[in-house]
Parts: C-alpha cells; sequence; structure tokens
C-alpha cells in the first residue's frame, strides 16, 4: 500500500465521519450520494421502528426523508478496525440516535456504501441492568419486616395476571417465547408466558424419540446464559427440554404452564387486550396492552384431503402427532412427504423394524449435516468461528448485515461445493428414485427456509436408508385414494397400510390469529414467513424481509416471533426493544409498514 | 528504558528459559540459585502430588530432589507478557510434566525468583472435552433399537449405586460437593453425592430469612457455568439455592437427595470403602475407591457446656438450628457468640421485634461490606477487574500465587486503609462497648478466616444496630449460669431470657471422619484448616498450607473438601485432578505429607 492509499479504517471513517454530517444537515442529497447506485440499507428498529430493507438510492432517501426529523443520529464511531478483500472494506460501528444507541455495519464498494446495517442495541435510560449496573440484591442495613426475595417473588407471581396486569402476554412458551421473555424481564417488562404442556422444554421432550438438534451448539445459544462449553455439537431433544425448563426458572421467567390461550379479543379505544387463558382448569383473563404470537412455526398442520381417509382401518395422523416408532415393528407404514419431518419419521420407524415407504411427491434438497455444518455455519457458528473472534452475538450481526436480496448470492457458491463434495452420495441418492433440488435458483437449504420453511432435509442418515433401499420410497407420486388396508398412489400401484404419517408440513402463523383472535385479524395480518421471492411456494411480490416477523403487523399490538433458535435469540432483541419502546411511552413511529399481498 | 535492559518479558523469559534448563539437566544447584534466599514455590499437584509449599532455596532443592526425576518437567514458556512494578518483575507461564500440563505465575525481584506457583491444568490423555473436543450428542447414521439420552441417561442412574459402583462418593451436597461433583464429570470420574436435604441448594435455602451472601458475584461463580451478568451483586439465599439446583441438572450430577450417610469403613486390602447410605429410607451400601467429605466448614456444631442449661424454661439452641426471627416478637433474645452468625442473627431477631441482646465473649474483627469488597476483594473480584481482563479464574490463579507465609504482608496495608477510612464508624462501635480487634498481627478478616475460620463480622448492618443500642451489647463477659428464665452473666448481671442462641461456632471437620468412620480415623488425620500461624485459635508449628484441605490426608483414599465459594470452585479443579490421576492409574507419589501436630 503506497503511502498515499488511505488504509481500510481510514477509508471507512471517512465514510462514516461524512455520512454523520449529512445526516447532521439534513442535506439528503449528500447522505443518498455515499451510497452506491447498488445499495442496500438494512435497519433494525433503529431508525424505522420497523425491521425493513432500504433497496437502492431512492428508497434510502425516502426513508431518510420520512425518519431524519424524529431519529436524530450522531455519534457514527468505527468500531475496531476495517478490513478489506475482495474490493470490499468492512467495518463495525456505534451511532445514537435520540432515544437509543445503536451499532453497525457498513460495507463499501470503493468510496460509496454497498450495504449498511443499522440496528438499535438499548434504549437510553432504558438500559438493561448487568455488569457495572446490576442489581445489589440486598440492601444492606436492617429493615423490620422486611420481604426477601423469595417472598417478593412469590408476592409477584400470585399477583401477577389477577391483582396487576402483565404489560405483555405471550402465547408460546417454547424457545422463542422463553427467549423473548427472559430479553423482556431484563428490560422490566411485566410479561406472562403462557405454555399448553406441563413443563417448560416439552415442546421438544415430545418429539420423536431419537431426534437430536440439527443445528450446532454455537447456533443454538438462548440469550444471556451459553451452554457451557462441553456442551454437545447436536444436543438431544431431552437435553435441551431440561436446559429451557432450567433457563426459565433462572431467568425468573412468569412461564404459566398447563396453560392454553382460548380467545383474543383487543379494543382499540382502550389499546387493551382480553385474553382468555385456561390455566390448569381455571379460566384467567389478562389485560395486556401487547400480545406475541409465539406458537411456533410449525403449530397448525397441513393435513391433505384425500378420497377415502375416512374408511382407512389403521391409523393414520399429521407428523405433528408422531412420537415413537416403537408401536410400529412390523407394520405397513407409509409416510406421505419428503421433507425433514418425513424423513425423521422414516428413519424412527425404520429403526424400531417397521416396513417404511416415503411417498415423494415433488423434489426435495438434501444437505448432509456435516457438509452444511461446515460449509454453510462454520465460518459464523463454529469453534473455529469463536477462536476467529466471531461469537454468537458476532455472528448473529453478520448474518443480519447481508440484504435478503442479495443473500442467495452468498449462498449459491456454498451450494455448488456441496454438491461437488458430496457427488457420490447425491449420485447414490438419485439412483434410488430420489428427486433432488438445489432450489429454484440453486440457493439452497437456507433460502428455502426463509421463502417457504419447507422444502429440504438436513441428512443425518435417513438419506442413507433411502439409498440403500432400507427405507422404500415411492417418487414422482402422491395418494390419490386411501382404502380400508391400503393407499392407492397416482401411478395406479396400491400399498398395504397399516399406519399413514401425512408430513405435509404447516400453514401460516397468521393461521393461529384465525384461531384465537378471528379470520379478520388474521386477514388483515396476512402470511407471516416469506420473501416474496417469486420462487416455488413463495409468491411475489418482492417484501425485502420476511413478513409479519418480529415487527409490527397491520394489527396494532399483534406481533408475531418465531424461527430457529437463532433467528429467536437475536430478533427477540428487536422485539423486545419495540415493546419496552411503548411501554415506556416514546414515539415509536413506524416507517414502511408493508402491505398485505397473501392471506395465507 | 536504555537499549541494553532487558524488557520485564525478555527478563521473565530469560529466568523461565534457565530454571527449564537446569531441571532438564537435573541440575539442582543451577535451578536453586535462580531463586532468592527469600523465596517460595507453591505447587498445586504439578509437581508433589499434593498442595503444598516450600519455602526457601533448601526446601526448593528437597523437592526438586525427590520429585524430579518422575515429573519430567519441561515446555516452560511464557505467556503474554511480563509486568514490572516495585522492583518486582511478574508473568504468567505454562509447562508440561510427564503426565500433565500446566499453568504457574512467576513474581521475580531482580534475577531471582522471589515467588513460583506451579499448578496442574490437565492430565494429558485424559482432558475435559469442550470446546473443539466437545461430544457430538448424535452419532448420524441410523441405529434400529438405539436407546436415545434420556434413556442411558436414566439407566446409567438407576444402576449406578446397584449394579455399578461409583469411583468417587461425595459426602454432601453443598457448593462444594456440587462444583467438586461437577469437575469430576467432565473428567468422567463416577460419583455419587450425598445430600440430606431434599433439594439441591436446601443448605442455603433453610438458613435465615434475610441472607444474602456475603461475598460478591465475581467471588461466586461455580466452575464451567458463569451467573449470567444480570446476577445481583449479594444474591439472595433462595435464589443461589436455586441456582445451585439448577447447577446439578444441568451438570447431569448423580445428586441422592434425601440421602444420609450413616457410616464408612476403608478396607486397606481392597482399597475399597464400605460407604453405608440410608436413602430416603432405603439403605444402600456403596463401595467406591475414593470417599470425600464435602459436608461444610460449619457443620459439626460447638456447644457450650453452661451450668443451668438444662433447667432453662424458654427455647435454646445453637445457631446452626435459628431459621427466623419471626417467632419472638417481643421476646427476650439472647445471643451468646459476636461473629458472623450471632450478629446475623441478632439482626434478624430485632427486625422481627424481638428484645435482643448479644453477649460478646472476646474481641471480634468487623469489616463494612462495602469496604471489604472494594479494598480487599476489588482487585481481583469486581466489575473493575473484570475490565482490567481479570477473569474470575485469572484472579482465583493470582490469589494462589501469593504463598500463605506472606500473604498477610499483602492483607496488613487492606486494614490499614479500612481502619483510616471506617474510622468514625469504628469509633461509635466503639463508643457503645463493642470489643473491637484486627487479628493478632493486623491482618485483618481473611487472614483469621484461614488460620481459624472464625472472629470477624462482614457488617451488612448489624453493626449500625449495635452502635445505636438497637441490639443491646454486653461485652468482656459470658454466660456462667442459666436459670429457668434468665441467663447470669459473669459480671453477676442477670438478663431475662425466652430464647437462647448459642452463636459458638464449629468444631473441625475432622469431626465429621470421628463421626461417619471412626475417632481413629479421625486422630490419624487430624486437625482440618489452619495454617498454624501461631495465633489466637491458630496454633503452631508452622504448615504453610491449610491443613488436610484437597489433598492427601493420612488416611488413604479419605479427602475434605470445602471452604466459600472461591476455594470450592478454584480447589476442586485440584482434588478433581488427583483423584482421575488415581482413577487412571497414573503414579501419584504424594511429596510432603503433613505430619499431624493437632487432632482437632
Amino acid at each position: 500500500m503506497s503511502d498515499s492509499a488511505p488504509t481500510p479504517t481510514q477509508q471507512a471513517s471517512t465514510w462514516l465521519a461524512e455520512f454523520g454530517a449529512a445526516l447532521e444537515q439534513g442535506d439528503l442529497e449528500a447522505a443518498q450520494a455515499l451510497f452506491d447506485p447498488d445499495s442496500y440499507w438494512r435497519d433494525l428498529v433503529a431508525f424505522t421502528w420497523n425491521i425493513t430493507t432500504m433497496e437502492g438510492r431512492d428508497a434510502i432517501r425516502a426513508m431518510l426523508e420520512s425518519t431524519l426529523a424524529a431519529t436524530k443520529p450522531s455519534g457514527w464511531q468505527i468500531e475496531g478496525q476495517a478490513s478489506a478483500a475482495d474490493g470490499v472494506t468492512e467495518c463495525w460501528f456505534t451511532f445514537e440516535t435520540a432515544v437509543a444507541r445503536g451499532k453497525g455495519h457498513l460495507r463499501l464498494k470503493g468510496q460509496h456504501c454497498w450495504t449498511l446495517l443499522t440496528t438499535m442495541a438499548e434504549l437510553k435510560g432504558f438500559e438493561e441492568q448487568r455488569g457495572p449496573t446490576r442489581e445489589r440484591g440486598v440492601a444492606h442495613g436492617i429493615v423490620p419486616n422486611r420481604k426477601n426475595w423469595l417472598e417478593r417473588k412469590a408476592q409477584a407471581e400470585s399477583e401477577l395476571g389477577y391483582s396487576t396486569q402483565p404489560y405483555c402476554v405471550i402465547i408460546g412458551g417454547g424457545q422463542g417465547g422463553i427467549g423473548l421473555g427472559a430479553r423482556l424481564k431484563r428490560l422490566g417488562v411485566p410479561t406472562i408466558i403462557i405454555e399448553k404442556n406441563e413443563r417448560a422444554g416439552d415442546s421438544w421432550r415430545k418429539r420423536y424419540h431419537s431426534l437430536c438438534l440439527h443445528d450446532p451448539v454455537w447456533y443454538d445459544h438462548l440469550p444471556y446464559l451459553p451452554f457451557p462449553d462441553h456442551w454437545p455439537v447436536f444436543a438431544p431433544k431431552d437435553k435441551i427440554g431440561d436446559w429451557l425448563e432450567m433457563y426459565t426458572k433462572v431467568m425468573e421467567l412468569n412461564y404459566w404452564h398447563s396453560s392454553e390461550c382460548k380467545s383474543a379479543q383487543y379494543d382499540e379505544a382502550t389499546g387493551e387486550w382480553t385474553v382468555t387463558i385456561d390455566r390448569d382448569g381455571e379460566t384467567v383473563v389478562l389485560r395486556p396492552k401487547q400480545l406475541v404470537l409465539a406458537t411456533g412455526m410449525s403449530a397448525i398442520p397441513n393435513m391433505p384431503t384425500i378420497a377415502g381417509a375416512e374408511s382407512f382401518q389403521g391409523i393414520q395422523h399429521h407428523s405433528s402427532r408422531h412420537t415413537s416408532g416403537a408401536d410400529f415393528r412390523g407394520k405397513k407404514c407409509i409416510v406421505l412427504g419428503s421433507n425433514n419431518s418425513a424423513h425423521d419419521i422414516c428413519a424412527d420407524l425404520w429403526e424400531h423394524g417397521a416396513d417404511v415407504t416415503m411417498i415423494q411427491r415433488t423434489s426435495t434438497h438434501i444437505s448432509r449435516s456435516d457438509t452444511l455444518m461446515e460449509l454453510g455455519l462454520g465460518g459464523l457458528y463454529s469453534e473455529a468461528a469463536l477462536q476467529a473472534g466471531i461469537t454468537t452475538d458476532t455472528a448473529d450481526l453478520i448474518f443480519a448485515s447481508i440484504p435478503y436480496k442479495i443473500l442467495h448470492t452468498f449462498q449459491i457458491p456454498i451450494y455448488q461445493e456441496m454438491a461437488r463434495r458430496d457427488a457420490a452420495f447425491y449420485q447414490r441418492l438419485a439412483d434410488a428414485g430420489f428427486l433432488l433440488d438445489w432450489g429454484d435458483d440453486g440457493s439452497g437449504l437456507f433460502m428455502k427456509y426463509l421463502r417457504r420453511g419447507s422444502g429440504y432435509y438436513i441428512d443425518v442418515g435417513a438419506s442413507e436408508l433411502i439409498a440403500d433401499g432400507k427405507i422404500k420410497l415411492k417418487s414422482g407420486v402422491t395418494i390419490e385414494q386411501i382404502r380400508a388396508h391400503s393407499v392407492v398412489l397416482s401411478d395406479g400401484s396400491e400399498l398395504p397400510a397399516d399406519l399413514i404419517v401425512y408430513a405435509t408440513g404447516y400453514g401460516s402463523m397468521n393461521g393461529w390469529a384465525a384461531r384465537l383472535i378471528s379470520q379478520e385479524v388474521a386477514d388483515k395480518v396476512g402470511k407471516c414467513w416469506g420473501l416474496g421471492s417469486d420462487t416455488r411456494k413463495d409468491p411475489g411480490p418482492w417484501e425485502g424481509e420476511l413478513r409479519n416477523m418480529w415487527k409490527p403487523t397491520q394489527q396494532p399490538a399483534l406481533w408475531f416471533h418465531g424461527g430457529n433458535l437463532h433467528q429467536s435469540r437475536h430478533y427477540s432483541q428487536f422485539l423486545a426493544l419495540q415493546l419496552k419502546a411503548r411501554m415506556e411511552g416514546i414515539p415509536t413511529p413506524v416507517y414502511g409498514m408493508g402491505e398485505v399481498h397473501h392471506l395465507a
């Protein structure tokens, strides 16, 4: 590098200084000119009180015109050193707004911004009490008749939901509800989590016998309390269940187990929900200001309508009802579907000595777990990443810094390498008749997850059983008719059946709004999840972000929370900050509310 | 610094290189010459398979003569940079022995070693599986009838102690037993922890109502799973209880609650203990190779013999039986003693509206909690320390690096500053008649703790009540006689009494050996704790280390574990390594077994 060429850090610092000055002066022309024509600004709550990506200079300018006066950003400061590779300079930075402190990430191409990420880290005056600001725990000095911690805790628990009302109610106490509950607890937002099972963690415990997490430990941490460093790479379901139960207790969440939400109505006039809970047989009416549906992406089963199903003399159920193959030794089992659940259940049945046939209707993407971990996640979530200084929190932000619009371009090479590396494996599957795909544009598993939440299997062994013929396969067909003891396929063949498992997926989360609130509200809110990529099962128009997730919806005071452990962990931060701001009466003008294009 | 003067790092590296070379060549003359005449080498298991401090060149040489051939130390390598201040250069380093990897700390005065710490970090070939070597958790691939994690765990739990035997049994499932149990679990040493209470953490929960930890959070972490960063500075007893319970489950310890050890005998011929357990009503006989008494320093109460005690018509009990002052509103309460428990109980009774008198027999050291935290612990265990890069693990090693022989010289200035800063406080206490001391040599609280485990109160409010006369005080006297409704003091005065609490401390831990094994074994082992400093309640001769703690005793296969949260955490590492080495058949020749000078 010659003496006159600026270092990456100088280059990034210069950009941030010019950007900060332009914003301070309200000079939108200058601000806009700092962006490349091909540029993206992803904002998580800091400017827009929304989760939204501005694509291109015009969209960026429009957002600034609308938000700059209220946001009052300042203090743009590089954090650490910038780095440069392949013509892109990147750095972390911090900044402030009128009401919050933020953290961001910048990528420059030449002098211009290519991608900008701005995220809200904490609200000024409402910071989490941690480290130096943690509570003392004891007020030294002796006070007569003082209640101790346990008594205060028991009293608060007995009053909340009865003589006092929570500000927020979360329906669903799985990993999503629990992680969000922990963030709200640290922010001092009174919250009750409603969970139908008897114990926290049961939503994992009750799944099929051999289940282990498909994502590795570095991807799976909950907020605040990371797993200890002997935690296995792929945690068994009961172990994760126990951890969630422990976490719920240690974080002192108001967790109503054995409780079910029966209905919820919103009163626009009072800004209050009426939420009716069956708490272990007792009807309790809660009146929170905010309602979060954290009921899971896999909550409302899709059940196909097949002629003759009612005449079937064996057992038939949706994959969500399947617990163990133990009862099906020697039985003829048909599994309709070829995604994760279908594979897992086929393997479970085969392990238990059943005669299993998978009915693959359309093509499926397969990633071998080891390969996916290494190629897909290894750069951000692995021991190697940790040793390179990329903690889970940093990894989350790096991931968030890539706009959805171009995420597939980062993904395609990963899957090209995967196809090359595991070519023999894919050949054996194809030889067995399995219909493979890599997504419409070759971008693989994670894009399928974001676009449609389905269409893949992370192979932890079932693919070998298919390749070996141990799990029988019928592909390119579906079940046309069900008889008393058999299924008839679309190719005319007939298979004897004692069990039919419908591994046919789940509906959109707004189905929960229909069930608990009303069809009207579900339709007003529209479909959850998906990007509008105009690929299979993800119809356009392009949305730029996941629909309705972790951000304001068309129904005031109704929120959707969910996703995998990574998403639950990371986006719970932004959802919690949005809720806290509303509780504290901080203005939260939402920019860029999406139109609803699809009802479900 | 001139060009020719070596940097601290060069200086320290040179010393380590010369030391390593001398040891490699077996040149004890050269090795000895590298130490100052006033020098100390503290070894935690790495050279001596013992916890021992060699004081002076001769002792160091004698140790090397005995251990060098088997230890085969090598690879002395500075870690990070050395620092220099006040004529002392210090650094961290790593090294290896024939069987282990170690970490150490060096202080040089000029060219010569002043203090050397060598600690065993891990046994080669028996490292804990963590980070990159953690378990996978799932063996990908499908195996018929495979047991899952929960089934394997349930099976192992049901077999251990019945059809399979633990290698180690720990009596006592408080913080000490739990932390050691976790280390043994990570090292793969099959262990059962025996705890008389119903739930892990009950030994905290059952203590008096207003109790919070007297030590701050940074001092209190358990191994492997630190408290989250919102954890209060001084955790309430029930919160710590819940944490211990959670920790026991998450670390998957074999924790037998509601279980009591009735007796234990050692068979020298088979090298096996016969330990009889009452497990919730069922008698179970365990046959471990190693027995650890982690029954706590405060386990066997000292009860004074006072004339007429049997005639007392009120309630009288040892401080360990006191739970809450709630039943004593308006009652006349006498507390005999003036250490921590006495103060805490007086304050608890006063809070509940009792009429309380403390009987102070002899002088007491008082440290105000805030001042103690700042002056006594702040350099090592605080947010400031954390921000200076001193994690809890590092702090533990720094603390361990100061030989007990000179520890008081580090402590005295702290208490001189405390006396200066809190002069008005001490004056008010003295004005109220309270007898104050600072330890025989002015070295204050922590030395008293190490020497005698008593003689102080960390003030969290009771001293103000004494200064204000709210807790009444009789000092320089004792109870000479007890009548039906009063106590008679040695000054002839008589006080009405409904309650007498004997806050008269606890016996040595080898009392547990007497109770569970035999008086013969208790006497063979001798007194636990104390340094032999020849100060009050710590008779000589000088031992150099705490007697019998965390290291081999005169009774083969019998170990004592305990101390505060810091000591339990840190020394459990070395006790666990000693046990693991024995399990794996690694030779563990013990150097410097202490003679027994006191029976209790």
